[in-house]
C-alpha cells in the first residue's frame, strides 16, 4: 500500500551541499518530475504556472517594442542545418536525428531543432521582397532539443522551454539596435520582476554563439558563486542572409542582403530564480512571477466562521493578487511549513482571537517578519508588503554578488582567489584565445562578459603581460 | 529583381474550385508559409495571432474548471509506446522515429509524441499516491507530429499545435463527467466565440480514439457542406491505468486504478473558421478571435488633419477593441480589399468630409453594410455592430447546416442524397460496423457521430433491415 499521507521533508541545507539543495527543491517544491526520457523533465502544474507568469510578462513587453509571434516547424532537413557552416559545427554534434516516418526512411534526415536560425531564413526567404517590408520582428514560444551528456533539472537537459526571437533589418545599424534593446529588455525584466541582478556584456569570440558577429549576454550571480548565463542576444550581420540568400530590393533599387539578429531565455531562468532567492526553508518566489503571492492559512480551522472568514478574504484579496487558501485538513504547521517550501512570498494566518480584533497576521517569506495587519489595511498592505520583498530579494542578491566580485591583476591573484572564493573575478584581458584558456586551464575559469561597463584595472593581461584591450569578468559557469 | 509592391490579388471563387479556395486563402491572408520540411506549416504572425486568441479563451475556461497546465516532454520511448496494446497498434505506424542522439545509436528509439496519454499515464504512477491526490486535472499546450501522407495546411500536417488535457478521477462517474463537460466547453466555445454551430455526439467505436473506450466529438459543418472534426473527448475507463500500474489507496485503504480522460482541440480549428465563414472575397474572421476587430482605413490621408484623426481615433479604440490603423502609402481601394482578404470584421473610413460633420464610416465584412456613425457614439457602436457581426455569422453557419442535413430511411434514399447534395444525412443504425462499411463503399460517407440528440426516424437500419438502435449523422469529412 502507497503512503496515504504526503509529508514536508526536510531538505539538504543551502551550505552544506548546494547541487543536492537544488535537487531537493526542484522535486520537494513540485516543480519538476523526472520523465522516461532520459534527460528530459516534466514541467509540473507549479513549475509550469512559474514559466506562463515569465512568459506573459516577456511577452508583453515583446509585443510592446513591436514583435510578433510566429510558429516554425519542430524539424530541420539535415540539408537546410548545414547551409551555415559555423552553425553547422556547433549544433550538429548535439542534435536528435529523426531518421524514420512512419514505416519510411527518410532520405533527408530531420533534427529536432536546437534553435531555429536556419528555418526563419528559409522563410524570410520566401517572404521577404522590398525594404518596405522590414523591419521583420518575430518571435516564438516553443521547446527546443540539444542532446546533452550531463543534465540538471532547468540548468540543462535535452529538451528545454524558451523563447528564440528572429528579426532582420534594412541596416547593420538598426540591427545591431534591435540586439541591444533585447538585452536590456532582458536586463530589465530580471531585474525588475525576477528581482536578480545581472551583469551585462559581450561574448569574446570563444564564447559567442555558432555563427554569429557578435553575442550579448545577461549573466547572473548565484547563492554559490556561481554564474548563470541568463539570456542571450546575437548579432549576425548579414552571414545567414548570404548563406541562406535572403534578400530584398532596396531604396536604390539594388538587390540587398538584411541584417539579422536573434535572442532567447529558456526555463533557465526558473533555475536561476531558485539559485538566487532560494534558503533552508526551501524556495523563495519573486512576487511578479509567484503562482501564489499571498497563502492564507486558517487557524483552529474548526472554529465557527474561521472557514468562512478566510474564503471571504480569498475572495476579497483575488481582485488585486494572486492568491491561494489552503483549505486542506493538514495542521497549520504543517501549511506553514509546505508553502514556505513553495516560496510563496507572504502568509496570511487568520483565527478566531484575529477576527476578534479584526486582523490578521501578515508574514514575509524572506525574513519572517510578523506584521499584525487591520483586515481594512490589507489593499494597501499586501501590495505594499509584495513591493517590499521584491526589493528585499533584489538587495540581497546584489549584496551577495558584491560579496563575492573581486579584482586580480596578476595570475597570481587569479588563482589565489579562485583558490579559496566562489564568484566573479575581474581582470584585464589582451584579447589573445590563449590567455582565455589558460585562465580555464590554471584557475578553472571561464570568460563571463567583457562589461559594458569597463574600468581600468591595470595596463596588461595578467596572462601574458601584453597591453590590455578590455577588462574580462571571468567565473565558473553552471 | 524582386517585385517591389505586393498586389492584392484575385482568389479562386469559392463555388467554383473550393479546395482551391481555401489554399488561396492560406496563402494570401498571410496565415500560413510552406516550409523546408515537408507536410509541415509555418504559422505566420496573422495566423499565429488568430491561435494565440483561441488559446487565451480556451486556457481560461479550462483553469475556470480548476485545470492546470503541465509540460510534458517530447519524446516517447518505444518500450512505453507499447504499453497499451490499441493505443500503439493506432499511433506507431504514423510516428516519427528518432534513432539517433547526437552521434550515438538509441536503443530504445524515441517517438516524437503524437499525443501524450504514455506520458501522462507514467508521471501520474510517481506522483499519486492517495485519493487526496484526486481529480488530477493537467492540461499541455504544444505542437504533436502525426506522419500523415496527404496534408493541408491547418487540417492535416505532419505537425499540429493543440492542447490535450488529460485528467485522472477516483471514480468511474466523476471521469465521465470531466470527459462531458469537456465536450460541452468545447462546444460553448466553437459557437459562442468561433460562432460555428456543432453538432455533439459519440463517436461510433470504429471512429474512437486509439484506447478509448468511448469518444465524444464536436462535428462542425464547412460551406461546402462536408463535416470537419473540430474537438474531441475521449473516456479511457481504467484500462491505461492498469497497463501503466497507476494506483492509488483508496477510502477504504485498498489499492484502487482511476478513471482516466483526455480531450484535445487543435490548430484545425482555424481550417473550421476559413472553410465555415470565408466568402469570395476571402477570410471572415470571428470578432472574438480576430487579431484585429476593427481596422482603420484614413481617406484622402493626404489631406489636413486626417492622418491625426486616424491616429487619435486608433488610440481611442484601442481602449476597448483590437484596433489596426492602415498608415501605409497605399490607397484605400486597395487597403478595403486587403483588410477583406485578412478578414478584419469591422472597418471604419475616415476622411475630411466625415471629419467635417463629426462622423465616420463603419462597414461590417459580413455583408458590407455601410453605416455613417457619430464619432461621439463609436464606445457603443462598435462592440454592439461587433456583437451582430458574431450573430450574423453564426446565424449563416447555422442556416447552411440546415439547408445540407437531409434524413433517409432506406439504401437508396441515401445513394440518391449523396450523389446529388454535400452535407449531413441521418438514418437510423443497427449498431452493427458491417453496415457502416458499407454506408463508406456505397455511398462514401463516414459516420460522424451518434448525436446526444437523438430522433426517431424509422425502426429499422437502412443497410441491413435489423431493428435500429439509434440514430446516426453521416457525411463526408476532412
Amino acid at each position: 500500500m502507497k503512503d496515504n499521507k504526503k509529508m514536508v521533508e526536510a531538505i539538504t541545507p543551502i551550505n552544506e551541499d548546494f547541487a543536492q539543495w537544488y535537487t531537493d527543491i526542484c522535486l520537494k517544491a513540485e516543480l519538476v518530475d523526472y520523465s522516461a526520457v532520459k534527460g528530459c523533465v516534466i514541467l509540473r502544474p507549479y513549475g509550469y504556472a512559474i514559466w506562463e507568469n515569465i512568459q506573459k510578462l516577456l511577452d508583453a513587453r515583446f509585443k510592446a517594442t513591436g514583435h510578433e509571434n510566429v510558429a516554425m516547424p519542430i524539424f530541420i532537413p539535415e540539408s537546410l542545418l548545414q547551409k551555415e557552416k559555423d552553425h553547422v559545427e556547433g549544433f550538429a554534434p548535439e542534435v536528435a536525428w529523426v531518421t524514420m516516418g512512419g514505416s519510411e526512411q527518410l532520405e533527408d534526415r530531420l533534427c529536432v531543432r536546437p534553435t531555429s536560425e536556419t528555418l526563419f531564413c528559409d522563410h524570410f526567404a520566401h517572404v521577404l521582397h522590398s525594404w518596405r517590408d522590414l523591419p521583420m520582428k518575430y518571435n516564438q514560444w516553443c521547446s527546443v532539443v540539444r542532446w546533452e551528456k550531463t543534465t540538471r533539472p532547468f540548468l540543462r537537459s535535452r529538451e528545454f522551454w524558451w523563447q528564440e526571437g528572429h528579426t532582420i533589418h534594412e541596416t547593420a545599424e538598426e540591427a545591431i539596435a534591435e540586439t541591444e534593446q533585447q538585452l536590456n529588455t532582458y536586463a530589465e525584466f530580471c531585474e525588475e520582476e525576477l528581482n536578480i541582478p545581472v551583469l551585462k556584456g559581450k561574448k569574446t569570440d570563444k564564447e559567442k554563439f555558432a555563427g554569429a558577429e557578435a553575442t550579448y549576454t545577461i549573466e547572473a550571480m548565484m547563492h554559490d558563486g556561481k554564474a548563470l548565463q541568463s539570456g542571450t542576444s546575437h548579432y549576425f550581420g548579414d552571414g545567414f542572409s548570404r548563406a541562406f540568400d535572403v534578400t530584398f530590393t532596396g531604396r536604390d533599387n539594388t538587390l540587398q542582403y538584411p541584417h539579422q539578429t536573434s535572442w532567447g531565455v529558456s526555463t533557465r531562468l526558473v533555475g536561476a530564480i531558485i539559485m538566487t532567492h532560494g534558503d533552508d526553508e526551501g524556495l523563495i518566489l519573486p512576487p511578479a512571477v509567484a503562482p501564489y503571492q499571498v497563502v492564507i492559512v486558517p487557524v483552529a480551522a474548526h472554529k465557527p466562521g474561521v472557514m468562512e472568514k478566510a474564503e471571504e478574504l480569498r475572495a476579497r484579496l483575488s481582485k488585486f493578487c494572486r492568491v491561494k487558501l489552503d483549505a486542506s485538513d493538514n495542521s497549520p504547521g504543517w501549511k506553514f511549513a509546505q508553502w514556505e517550501m513553495k516560496g510563496v512570498p507572504l502568509r496570511l494566518e487568520i483565527g478566531p482571537k484575529d477576527m476578534e480584533k479584526e486582523q490578521c497576521v501578515l508574514v514575509r517569506r524572506t525574513d519572517r517578519e510578523k506584521m499584525f495587519t487591520p483586515l481594512a489595511d490589507l489593499e494597501t498592505v499586501i501590495p505594499e508588503q509584495l513591493v517590499h520583498i521584491s526589493k528585499q530579494l533584489f538587495d540581497r542578491a546584489l549584496e551577495n554578488r558584491k560579496n563575492r566580485t573581486f579584482t586580480a591583476t596578476t595570475m597570481d591573484e587569479v588563482m589565489a582567489i579562485a583558490d579559496k572564493e566562489s564568484g566573479y573575478i575581474k581582470t584585464m584581458w589582451c584579447g589573445d584565445e590563449a590567455c582565455e584558456e589558460l585562465m580555464k586551464e590554471k584557475a578553472g575559469l571561464s570568460s563571463r562578459c567583457m562589461p559594458f561597463e569597463q574600468e581600468h584595472l591595470s595596463d596588461v593581461c595578467p596572462c601574458c603581460g601584453k597591453p590590455a584591450k578590455t577588462m574580462v569578468v571571468w567565473g565558473k559557469a553552471y
